[in-house]
């Protein structure tokens, strides 16, 4: 590592060994605000220019790739099949969220940390990677941008070939003035990007788990329309989660009468509602009619998803009588999930067994199927993959 | 147990007998919406007048009282010394939210199910507790009211007591759907229930997991004031959470100079922001330096609160260097909130190390600090806090 006076000289010396690209992790340019600073950076730039070096940041964390073997600082290198890329002004987000994203099922494949963006921003990766074949999630997160008209256009071509997931931080103005001191970008008023992200139709996140969340949705399913199927074991959560989800304008749609009848030919009790959400009480604990009603929901031709309610606490009772209960219920739901096209989204809601909630929920992500925490988080993420998809259906 | 048939029978046996209080699990009464089951319930309400029996139920799972060893079916009882009370129309949610709420620092005391509310709703059980003095913060899920006026009243005179949180279920047409066939009461119109809660100042949850965290909230702090401060490790943390505590309305200000002289004086380093947010860099691995630092900024006197950002898989990075690190560390923000007035907060963020954030979560909760795992539900929760206690103390 080298202090920021002695940047320009090894740069000076990587243009004439015929280096192609550099990453400047040193800070102490642009960001800290000084007249030197931002002429150091000025300088940087223009050796880089002359040079023909692809240069990124300087103060950042630079590029990931886990196929290559190319890595962040302090950061275990991943072996996936994953096929989200990572666009990040924070170098410490940059890190943070390929280690993260491996928990919640985003598996990055290779991330670029631009820091200061002296010649290249978010716009010139996000044009990158639109085209970029083993790429096809893209999801940023900006402080600013040099260029809004430019990243505006990316956004949008991006967007219609891939989905582009972007959070975008320093929105209030006590957030605008942390920012400041963080990359020393422009953070742009908040109404100008939220109107940027509505007319580029790319989905937006709130925050780091948000992000996340999103990604992870994205990652997994994909959903072409808004009409959703619910079913637990409970009709106090399934009037929770109809409530939850209609509030983001998904629909509970009540079931086709053949479907209705073919639930009705699968559960044993006199008097279920089987019009939707499905409360299965007592008929919940057999895996192998939870099965068989998931199937029978995916087939109806007004459901376009299902979303699957699991407590915890409930799941550890009943496996006091029946042993390994838990895991003949995912692989249950797992297996309907494979056995058709409609995607499935689980949510697992707070228990007094925050342990056992973990090993379900790690069992969902391997099998690729989303799993959330929060009811209001997975409405939220499941209405962003429905606007996405319906747009883009509507685009052909 | 009985059928239905049997119940009025039932009842007028325990008139003879002098019994007090019944509670009536079995169901088959008005939430079945036949014209039988309506007029099983109005011959129930008239024994239970006549023979002067307090009836909770029908179709409930009835009292809780884990002082007095009164317990719910399949609800292992507590030990603790909460003050929480819990009016419920949902049997299922009542057991949920005892067992549940004991993970999340809600620690329930007296319960009650009341399902169809033959004889007494939840507006009798709230005007109960307004006056029981080992009750100090009332949590209730409602799916409806047979009386809105009287339902008014109790929920404005109890909150000028003690906090009160409602979840009111069944908000949107597909939830009122399905509530319908829960309990068979009324929902009512969404927007009379957002303006009765608005008009009574009580705290808002929208579902199972925001109602644990606000009553979470409310059961281990008050908030007098708006103005927070935010200690964290990192820059980007600081953007994100700032952003999201201003965006429900709450302030992070800047520091007075006295307070930032003082935490010059505390951190080594050149350079550090000491405004708010404090992002501690480096300094953050000295455990010593969290506690000071969070004591002088508790002594702001423009700072009502601290929200304190953790991340685990930081934390067990610096673990690998520092033995007993996490402890340590925990330790230093339990100590140094107990020795002040301020409260404290803590996020933890999404981790690749979850079972790590879990323990986390569990310790801060033993102390009684309230702890989130989104900054989003943090920010609705210690907004809610505030607003009610500001309220409160305008009211003196």
């Amino acid at each position: 590592m080298v202090s920021n006076r002695i940047v320009p000289q090894v740069l000076e010396d990587c243009g004439k060994k015929g280096v192609k690209v550099v990453s400047i992790f040193t800070s102490g340019f642009s960001e800290i605000q000084t007249e030197e600073g931002r002429a150091l950076e000025a300088k940087v730039k223009e050796i880089a220019e002359r040079s023909g070096i692809i240069l990124v940041g300087p103060n950042c964390m630079g590029l990931y790739n886990s196929k290559i073997g190319l890595n962040f600082i302090g950061v275990d290198l991943a072996l996936h099949e994953g096929k989200v890329a990572f666009i990040s002004q924070s170098g410490g987000l940059a890190q943070n969220s390929t280690v993260t994203g491996r928990r919640y099922g985003v598996e990055i494949l290779k991330a670029v940390s631009c820091g200061n963006s002296a010649l290249y921003e978010p716009a010139d990766f996000l044009d990158f990677f639109k085209n970029d074949e083993e790429i096809n999630l893209i999801a940023m997160y900006v402080e600013g941008a040099k260029d809004g008209r430019k990243l505006l256009k990316s956004l949008q071509e991006a967007n219609r070939k891939k989905p582009v997931i972007i959070w975008k931080a320093g929105k209030t103005a006590e957030g605008t003035r942390t920012v400041g001191t963080h990359t020393g970008v422009l953070t742009g008023a908040a109404n100008v990007w939220e109107a940027a992200m509505k007319q580029t139709k790319v989905a937006k996140a709130d925050n780091f788990l948000d992000l996340i969340y999103t990604t992870m949705t994205f990652a997994l399913e994909s959903l072409k329309g808004y009409n959703l199927g619910i079913l637990s074991i409970s009709g106090g959560q399934s009037v929770e989660y109809t409530d939850t989800l209609s509030t983001t304008g998904l629909g509970i749609p009540i079931l086709s009468d053949e479907t209705q009848r073919e639930i009705e030919s699968i559960l044993p009790e006199v008097g279920v509602n089987t019009r939707n959400p499905l409360d299965m009480a007592a008929s919940w604990s057999q895996p192998g009619m939870v099965r068989k009603v998931l199937k029978a929901i995916s087939k109806d031709r007004d459901i376009n998803g299902i979303v699957v309610s699991i407590d915890a606490h409930r799941e550890k009772t009943i496996e006091l009588i029946e042993k390994d209960r838990i895991k003949k219920l995912t692989n249950a739901i797992i297996e309907a999930r494979n056995s058709t096209n409609t995607p499935v989204f689980v949510i697992l809601t707070a228990t007094a067994v925050e342990e056992i909630a973990l090993n379900i929920f790690d069992d969902f992500i391997k099998a690729k199927i989303p799993v959330y925490r929060d009811p209001a988080m997975a409405a939220n993420c499941i209405r962003k993959l429905a606007d996405y998809w319906t747009w883009r259906e509507s685009q052909n």
